[in-house]
């Protein structure tokens, strides 16, 4: 079965699984007011831009439950401030803001009192959810056609149901190859140094049961070099307008081992991360993330205190390396046209 | 400073670096027994297939210091016996019963009793630790010639102090390039799964004052895109006849790199690596270790408890990706000759 990183509870507060615990320990947690929504974005239980995007806005309307008895005016500005405590939560999550926006521009659009305003952004909340789920299965039913019965696919960090309200976007096309009986099996890369292969992509692949081994992420070369990788799967934090794209660091590594390999690679992302304002990959700004998520794992350290560490949170991958984009449009290469 | 992974202590014992508890703690310890030298080497307190040789060829020697006063034959039974225990620390490591059969050899070889048969032997571990100082010191000095000042090297895994009686195997150019007043800067893979680029190339650079930053493996490919690595320098732990060569998982996918960078590409080891036996890297045979090492890090779940993961200790690279290989007797390229 395929997991569902969000839900409504019985009562209409946002349900999650806490992503921080897993694989340890399996937590789901109903969060009832916006303040805990947004706790749970800033520690990482809740995280994936489309994900964030969506427990926002069901955060807001659990925590708008109350009000309902409101006026207009007041339910209006209490929307206002719960919106900026959401919004606060992770200041660079693009669908966080554009969640928010958009419910609250709902809001003001909508005639009549509390009770009638909150109807109406529940119902946009999970519209904001619908779109994101129905996005997943256009970009998986795209990406079937690249994945034969039997196929091997190599994956890297977590694009699955754990960062999106559906079922992912590079791990779209495996969870419908599999829905559909089609043999896949799915090696999947550690993804150094937060480890969302190992600790998220490993536990929903065998939640769904779909056959999967973890590697590190270093022995992907020698697997390709083994001919056992028929094709590369990975998703984008940001496309630009020639192809470049911005993904999870080791994605440019391992569409170098690809090209060298002769082994297909593709990458999987709403059009929506398309961003034609950018020409091309080198103008896409790398977030440094702490040394110490390098030199400290699972809480120990695994370096010298002192040593100097490197911790980009991402890299560019030229166009050159790609083989394909799967949008929920279909197949493209760039340009993408508007 | 160097840091010296073994020694003599004052009153005759080893002395070792608890290597199980770097980077966290710097824990000298005094083997007496030939027990305590093989649970140091079984528990990876001393590890480095040279190390390992010169700690069993020591650790015989401070434990016959309480038979000293035997008489000949009972001297070389008890040398035997404890000879034994030691070799069943780590039935893999060659170097281990290479050194303890000289050992062996030696004291049979030798006229007298207890007490000039263990002087002989004290000799002789003694050289075993000299011949590997000077050798590493040899590799340094060829390596020399491919480190210009102001050099960006990036290693794999540890191959310096902490796994030989001198200073290292592919660490040696850069420690004797760095004490001719060479400006030089390494970039250290982490090496997933046991980090012992984090752990122990880290801490014994800085011991050094070498200039260093640690990187997970995968950032590698996105350095030697941004043109910032000049050569990669990695050991080995087998060399076929062809130049194909064994090394810790993640080397071939750094000559992958290498290559399609266009940075030189350089594997150091003492000429006992080559194993003119082995026509190419394919009949090497790759110690697969448990998956545990991958799913727990630092004593903590990284994936779920049932989840498979492949874990190969050592990947092949072939000859063709490989500039060129540095031993004791010069910068070499096979066929190696006898």
């Amino acid at each position: 079965m395929t997991i569902q990183a969000i839900s409504w509870s019985p009562s209409g507060a946002v349900r999650i699984i806490d992503q921080r615990a897993l694989p340890e320990a399996e937590i789901t947690q109903d969060l009832e007011s916006a303040e805990s929504v947004a706790d749970a974005i800033r520690q990482l239980q809740v995280r994936g831009a489309p994900l964030i995007g969506i427990a926002a806005a069901m955060g807001l309307v659990a925590a708008l439950r109350d009000h309902r008895p409101a006026a207009r005016a007041r339910f209006l500005a209490r929307a206002k401030e719960l919106g900026a405590v959401l919004n606060a939560a992770r200041p660079t999550a693009v669908n966080l803001g554009w969640a928010l926006e958009r419910m609250l521009r709902v809001a003001v659009a909508t005639p009549g009192e509390g009770a009638d305003l909150w109807e109406r952004l529940r119902v946009e909340a999970t519209a904001i959810w619908e779109e994101d789920r129905a996005m997943c299965r256009r970009i998986g039913e795209h990406g079937l056609t690249i994945l034969a019965d039997g196929a091997n696919v190599l994956t890297h960090c977590n694009t699955g149901a754990l960062a999106t309200g559906g079922i992912g976007t590079a791990l779209a096309p495996i969870y419908l190859a599999h829905e559909r009986g089609r043999r896949v099996h799915v090696y999947v890369d550690e993804t150094r140094p937060l480890l969302q292969g190992a600790r998220l992509t490993m536990w929903e692949l065998m939640h769904a049961g779909i056959s999967c081994t973890l590697i590190t992420d270093v022995a992907a070369a020698t697997l390709m070099r083994q001919a056992k990788v028929d094709v590369v799967l990975v998703g984008a934090d940001r496309i630009c307008a020639n192809g470049d794209f911005a993904n999870k660091i080791g994605t440019y590594g391992l569409a170098v081992q690809a090209r060298h390999h002769g082994v297909p690679f593709y990458c999987a992302a709403p059009s929506s991360s398309i961003d034609d304002s950018l020409a091309e990959g080198d103008a896409i700004p790398i977030e440094q993330r702490p040394a110490d998520e390098v030199k400290i794992v699972a809480g120990r350290p695994v370096a010298p205190a002192d040593a100097k560490a490197l911790n980009p949170a991402f890299d560019v991958t030229p166009a050159r390396y790609v083989t394909g984009y799967i949008t929920e449009r279909g197949l493209v290469k760039p340009p993408f046209g508007g």
